[in-house]
């Protein structure tokens, strides 16, 4: 298997040739669960959670004790057409504000032991406005993958990846519709807040961007150069590499999930190491994690990206592990069965 | 306001008299929230939890620092009717599993940073089978609200009551019955695992509970004294204990949501300072959140008490306020505006 890539041709041949869980650790894991203090099933999708990430860690009785969350951020050439309900200089400004721990998901993060690493690409240097072609070129999109592949700390345990872009849900829209089909206007939704002629307008730019944009329909790479950011290419970069690392994956909101419908639709299976953090306000981010076939932890109307719902639902994951590697089997402690 | 009862007389005097949140507090905290870098409304639930959270600590940027989770055990005689999947012995193995640091709870107050109490309430004593008549005398049932009043640290800043009690489930239904009438069967589910005839066995031992006691309808403390158990009164005394402290409450599962439910009963409005941590997988406990009029903060499918829903919602919470508390506004980040 490739470690490293330098085109987008061995990008394509990573995804194609991405790794199982291990079965025997995951088997091994549910048997330990049987047999700890609890009824059978009683702490409910804990347990699956416990087992699934057991498989992946390769350990029947892992922990998670390294998380990292990674925030990439990108600027838009879209927001030329007044697609956003704040200036495209907020997303300099945010990343200082993350650089000075001022952010959501530096509390976050702080709270749930989990380190944070915040990546800016080429600020000053937006993607071309979609609606006029590509968003980047195929060396731009590789150098965005490479940056996202790169950002992944291979020894931790868990991965969140965020995002911050002013005018990247107009481009998880275009994404989902050239991948999905549909209305423009099923797949637009308030982003940080847009509302009436200014959302309904924000799904007509949806729309053209991908009348223009043919070669985006149903190819997930190429959705992803033609109508991403280079915070979206890279998070999709991160991803397949936890993948490769057998790092399991929580996905945040609907910018991250359309970044995953990329590589689902590239190659199905490609998220299997991934589980839904939370499902977010973003009207559309139900019907993406349903394609998905994920099932969100947590469901709590947020809808700030950043990583933010996938850090919260962290604490969930970390939780889950501690209690399946922690707890006393009924054995151990001596308590009858039933 | 009583700091402190030694009759039944003095605990509903206290419930007559429960203070409110700081109004103040909680204005100043939305304030705060609409000056930090995210867009207005863009933390969700997350939102709404620190404001309310603010209001009760009495304090515009509260955070969390001394959570704790306390458990109480406690036997039932209505273990004798053959209502569990578990023998009754399995209470006092558990308790010692607890304080040997193997249960679920142990593993998730420590993950989540709560210092955890365990309170075993006369093992050896189970409460009267209450087909039989009252499950405690009212000295008996003092005595366990005392225990509950007196193990909350007036120190901590968010409470988590849980339980142990072989039987539980079968007391929390007949309790549900009582207050809130309709068939014994829509509120008797499978506990730690009871189905089929066993369970059809186990609503007929609730209906019967509720007949025996007729002074616990629709009373909220006759019926936590004729069909709770010592643990069940004990988690209300430490409910009633946290509100007149304004230590915010983070409800569990069904049978600390019944004890809940007895207060609510006794004193409408008496559990203003509690959040439902989740809603379990035990059938009856949506219908009890929604009388109560409580949105659980997660749905995991959990149903083992010992507090560890509530434990997990705890992380939430403990997220909630470091995002309002740790975050700089737009004016300390130098972000633009919408």
């Amino acid at each position: 298997m490739r470690q490293d890539f330098t085109s987008l041709a061995e990008f394509i041949e990573i995804i194609q040739e991405l790794p199982s869980p291990r079965v025997s650790a995951r088997e091994a894991a549910a048997a330990r669960d049987a047999c700890l203090t609890k009824p059978p099933g009683s702490l409910g999708r804990l347990e699956e959670i416990a087992a699934w990430y057991c498989g992946w860690r390769g350990h029947e009785r892992a922990r998670v004790e390294k998380p990292q969350v990674i925030v990439f951020a990108g600027n838009h050439g879209v927001t030329a057409q007044g697609v956003s309900a704040f200036p495209a200089e907020v997303t300099g400004q945010m990343v200082a504000n993350f650089e000075a721990g001022g952010a959501a998901i530096n509390q976050l993060a702080e709270t749930f032991g989990a380190g944070l690493s915040v990546h800016a690409l080429g600020l000053e240097n937006p993607t071309r406005d979609f609606t006029q072609g590509p968003a980047m070129s195929e060396s731009e999109f590789v150098d965005a993958l490479m940056k996202g592949w790169q950002a992944v700390d291979s020894k931790s345990d868990l991965l969140v990846v965020g995002e911050m872009g002013i005018g990247n849900t107009t481009s998880a829209a275009a994404i989902s519709l050239a991948l999905f089909g549909g209305e423009a206007e099923a797949w637009t939704g308030a982003g940080t807040g847009v509302a009436g002629e200014a959302l309904a307008h924000k799904a007509t730019v949806v729309a053209r961007g991908v009348e223009v944009n043919k070669s985006s329909e149903n190819n997930g790479l190429e959705a992803l150069r033609c109508l991403g950011g280079r915070e979206i290419a890279a998070m999709a970069g991160a991803m397949v590499r936890a993948r490769t690392l057998r790092i399991p994956l929580i996905l945040d909101g609907f910018i991250c999930t359309a970044a995953a419908a990329c590589l689902h639709v590239a190659q199905p299976g490609a998220l299997d190491h991934a589980l839904a953090g939370h499902v977010s306000a973003e009207a559309a981010h139900p019907k993406l994690l349903k394609i998905l076939n994920k099932e969100p932890i947590l469901s709590l109307g947020m809808r700030l990206g950043e990583g933010s719902g996938g850090a919260l639902a962290m604490a969930v994951v970390k939780g889950a592990l501690a209690c399946h590697s922690g707890m006393a089997t009924f054995a151990e402690a001596g308590v009858s069965e039933a």
